[in-house]
C-alpha cells in the first residue's frame, strides 16, 4: 500500500513530464521529481501512469454467451440472451472474474456490473460476484439488474392489443432483496458498492423506480439504469408515459448527480438539457450500440451541453469483449462522422479524462478518485510504452487511445494495493480461470431461441420492417 | 511447404467440422478426416483454420506517425502527415516490417501497401518495402502511391480562384518510374506484385490515370486507388469533371474486375450500380473513416448491389493500428446503425469471407487463394481457440470477429511456407524490430504543421464551417 514510482511519464497540460509518485497507505501523497523513496520502488522508465479507468456499464454473466448471439437488434438479441442465460452461481463467479481481469488488463480499476440475477437465487448471485471482485481486488460497483415486468412488455404495442404475463416476482419482493443486498454487501471501505439499478423504463413500473429512489436516498447509494438504447424504447416511452422517457424519469425524481444512464442513444435536445440540468451521467457503450444496431449516441452534443460522459464495455455478448481501451477508442472516434466541425471531436486526452474522472463522477467519487492528485486514493495504472503495439514512439496517450494496444498494462493498483504486476494479475490464477471457462463451455453454433421466435413477428411489425 | 494439419476445426455451411488438411508443395491437396500424414504434423486440436485475410489497403510508412497526428479531417490530416513524412528508406523498410508483422498476427497473409514514395528516391522506397515483405514472407501487393498535382489542388476551390504549384515531378517521369518498378519488382511467383495506384481523382490528372491503365493492361497488373473518401472530394469531382468521380473513372476506363477502390464513402446509388456493373472492389477502411470523420461507407448497399467488398486497416496514422481483426469487427458491426432491418446486417461468417475471398477477388487471385479448397495455394491461418480472450467457448468465428482477440494467431503459412509458429513470426527477429522502432523514434506531442496552417482557413470556408 506504500510505494514510490520513479521516473514515470505523467500527462500535464498538453504535454508530459517525468516525475516520481509516492503512495502511502493507499493514498497519493506526493507527485514531484526526485522524491525520497518510501516503500517499494517501482521503475517508471518508459512507462506512463494514468488514473484507472471505469468500466462504467457491463453485465458480467453475459460473458458465457459472447460470440454466439445472432446479429440482431436489442429486443430480439435479449430474447436469445434470456433463453440461454446461465443459472449457476459458479458461472456467475467465473464470469465476474473474467470481467475483472479483462477490465484490469485494459486499464480499468473499477467496474459497474449491472448484474443479471438468477431467479430465486438473487442474493447468491450477488454474493458470487462480490466474491469474485474481492478476490481480484478491482473496485466493484454491483448494480443488481431489476425489472418487474415481463420481457414482452419491453416492446411497444403499436396498433396491437398485447397482454403480458405478470413478472414472476413482485415489486415489493424485489425491493426487499435489494435492501438485503445493501445490508449484506455494500461496503465502500472494502471497495464494494451496491447501486440501485432498475433495468430501464421498458421493463420497470414507477413503483419499482420509486422504491429504488427511496433506498438510494436512505442508504446513500448511486443509481444506474439503461436509458433509451433503441428506437423501440423511445416509441414505448411515448406509449407508456405520453412523454419522453427522460422527462418521465425527471418527474419521478430518478435523475441526479449520482445517477448514471447507459446508452442514451435516442434523446432529443430537450432531453439533453434535462440530463445537463440534473447533472446525470451518460455511459457510452459504443460497441454494443453498433453490434445491436441501436444507433450512434449524440455524444458530442452531450459534451457541448455539459453532460458528464464516460465509457462502458457493456456485457460481453453485445460487444463481445471487455476491453476498455477498445471501447474508449471507438467511443472517441465514432462521433467524428456526426459533425463536420472537427473542433468538436474528442481528442485522446479528453477520452482519457472521460474514462477516468468522468467515470468516478458517475459514482459520486470524484473527490476521492479519477486523477493523479495528492490526497486522492491510488487507483492507478502503469502502461509499458515499449510494447510493439505502441511502436514507434510518438504521443503515448495518442497511441493508447487511437492504436490497438495489446498487453500494455504493466501494473495496476486499487487503493494502493497492487493487483497487476509485470502484465499479470497477481491476485488470482488467470490460467486456472481460463481452464475453468474452457471446461465449462463447448463450441456452439446455431441455437434456436423460442422467445425470439415468439417476439419476432411483432417486432418487425412495430418497427415497420417487411415480414 | 508440405505438412498435414490434424484434427482442426473448419467452417462448413453454418457449422464446423473437425478435419485434416494436407498441403504439398505449397498447395492444398486434401481436406478430409484421418488423412495419411505427409510432411510435418501440425496439431489442430482446439484450433480453427481459416484462409488468410487480406489487409487490402494500407500505407506502411504512416506507422512512423501513428498516435500523433491531430484529430482532423482527411484534408488537414494529410497536410500534417506530409509535413512530417519519413524521408529515409531504412525507416520505410522498418515500417513495412512492422506492418507485415501486425497484419500477420491478426490473421492477414497478404498486404496491399499503397506506398508513399520518398521524392527522388522512388525506386529505393519500393525496394525497401519489397525487401521487408520478402524477409517476412507475407504476400505483398505494392501499389506505389502516385500523384501529379500538388496537395492544395486536392481541395475544392469553391468560390475562390486558387492556383496551385505544379507537382515537382512530371506525369511522364512518374509513369517511367512505375514501369521501371514493374520490371524490377513485379514477381508474382515470388509473392511480390506491383499495382498501378494513382492516389485518387483529387491529386491526379487524367493523363496519369491513362498511363496507369496502359501499364496495367500491358503488364497484367491490378489497379488501386482511393475513391471519394470525403465530402470535399465529392465536391471537387463535381468541380473538376461536372459529374461524379465514379462516372468519370468509368468513362476513362479505370474501373474493372482488377480494380480496388479504397474508402468509397460518398457514392450515390448510380455510382454503386457502376461499381457493380464494372465488377470493381470496394476496400472498406472503417477505422480511418471514423478517425478522420470521413463518414460511414454504404457497405450494406454495396453488398445488396453485388459489389465485392473487403477490408483494409488503412495507414497506421489514420487508424492507428494494423490489426485486421479490429478492422473486420468494426467494419462488420458499424453498418448495423445504417439500416433497421437486421436481415441486411453482416454476420461474422460473411465478414470472414469478405476479408479472405473478397480480398483476393480484388487482386484477381480468387482462383488461386481465399478459401480452404483443394488445388488452391496454402495461404492459411491457424487460430488458437484456447486463449483467454476467446473464452468461454462458444462460436469460434463469432468470437474471432465480434470479440477482441489478443495473441490468437498460432500459425500462418503463405504458399505453404510457415512464417508464424506458436504465435511468433519465425522469419525475422520481432524483438529487434521493436527495439529499432524504439531507437529511431522519440516521445512527441504537439507538432506545428505549416501546411495545415496554410490550408485550414480555405478548408473551413469551403466546408461551410465557422472560422
Amino acid at each position: 500500500m506504500t510505494f514510490t514510482i520513479q521516473n514515470v511519464l505523467l500527462a500535464i497540460d498538453d504535454g508530459y513530464t517525468t516525475s516520481d509518485v509516492q503512495v502511502v497507505d493507499g493514498k497519493i501523497v506526493a507527485v514531484a521529481p526526485n522524491l525520497d523513496v518510501v516503500g517499494d520502488i517501482i521503475d517508471g522508465t518508459n512507462k506512463l501512469l494514468l488514473p484507472g479507468f471505469v468500466n462504467a456499464h457491463t453485465h458480467s454473466s453475459e460473458m458465457w454467451q459472447r460470440g454466439v448471439i445472432s446479429i440482431l437488434p436489442l429486443e430480439l438479441w435479449l430474447a436469445e440472451l434470456y433463453d440461454f442465460a446461465p443459472i449457476d452461481t459458479e458461472k456467475v463467479y467465473l464470469s465476474a472474474l473474467g470481467t475483472a481481469v479483462e477490465t484490469l488488463l485494459s486499464g480499468g480499476t473499477s467496474v459497474v456490473d449491472h448484474l443479471v440475477l438468477i431467479p430465486g437465487q438473487e442474493l447468491e448471485t450477488i454474493a458470487s460476484a462480490v466474491r469474485a471482485y474481492q478476490e481480484v481486488g478491482i473496485r466493484a460497483f454491483i448494480a443488481p439488474l431489476l425489472q418487474d415486468e415481463s420481457l414482452s412488455a419491453g416492446l411497444p404495442a403499436g396498433d396491437s392489443s398485447q397482454s403480458h404475463e405478470p413478472f414472476f416476482r413482485s415489486t415489493t419482493a424485489t425491493l426487499a432483496i435489494i435492501e438485503e443486498a445493501i445490508k449484506q454487501f455494500h461496503r465502500p471501505d472494502e471497495g464494494v458498492y451496491i447501486l440501485v439499478a432498475p433495468t430501464g423504463i421498458q421493463l420497470c413500473t414507477d413503483a419499482l423506480f420509486a422504491g429504488c429512489i427511496e433506498l438510494s436516498d436512505r442508504y446513500n447509494l448511486c443509481r444506474h439504469s439503461h436509458l433509451l438504447e433503441t428506437k423501440a424504447q423511445a416509441k414505448l416511452a411515448q406509449e407508456k408515459y405520453g412523454c419522453s422517457a427522460v422527462t418521465h424519469l425527471k418527474q419521478i425524481g430518478y435523475l441526479g448527480d449520482r445517477t448514471s444512464l447507459a446508452h442514451c442513444v435516442w434523446l432529443n435536445d430537450a432531453d439533453i438539457t434535462i440530463l445537463a440540468d440534473t447533472k446525470s451521467t451518460v455511459v457510452h457503450n459504443p460497441l454494443s450500440n453498433l453490434r445491436l444496431g441501436s444507433g450512434i449516441a449524440p455524444i458530442l452534443k452531450y459534451r457541448q451541453a455539459g453532460v458528464n460522459v464516460t465509457f462502458g464495455c457493456d456485457g460481453a455478448s453485445s460487444n463481445d469483449s471487455q476491453d476498455l481501451l477498445e471501447a474508449i477508442k471507438i467511443g472517441a472516434i465514432l462521433h467524428n462522422v456526426t459533425d463536420f466541425d472537427y473542433r468538436h471531436w474528442i481528442t485522446p486526452r479528453q477520452a482519457v479524462e472521460m474514462a477516468s474522472l468522468g467515470g468516478v463522477k458517475a459514482l459520486n467519487l470524484a473527490d476521492q478518485l479519477g486523477s493523479i492528485t495528492v490526497g486522492k486514493e491510488a487507483d492507478l495504472v502503469l502502461y509499458n510504452l515499449t510494447n510493439l503495439s505502441l511502436m514507434p514512439r510518438t504521443d503515448p496517450i495518442g497511441l493508447l487511445v487511437l492504436g490497438r494496444p495489446t498487453n500494455v498494462v504493466d501494473s495496476a493498483w486499487v487503493k494502493g494495493k497492487q493487483i497487476v504486476a509485470n502484465g499479470q494479475v497477481t491476485t488470482i490464477n488467470v490460467d486456472e480461470l481460463r481452464q475453468e471457462l474452457f471446461n465449462l463451455s463447448e463450441w456452439t453454433t446455431q441455437r434456436q431461441s423460442p422467445t425470439r421466435t415468439q417476439l419476432e413477428h411483432h417486432y418487425r411489425h412495430i418497427m415497420g420492417l417487411s415480414s
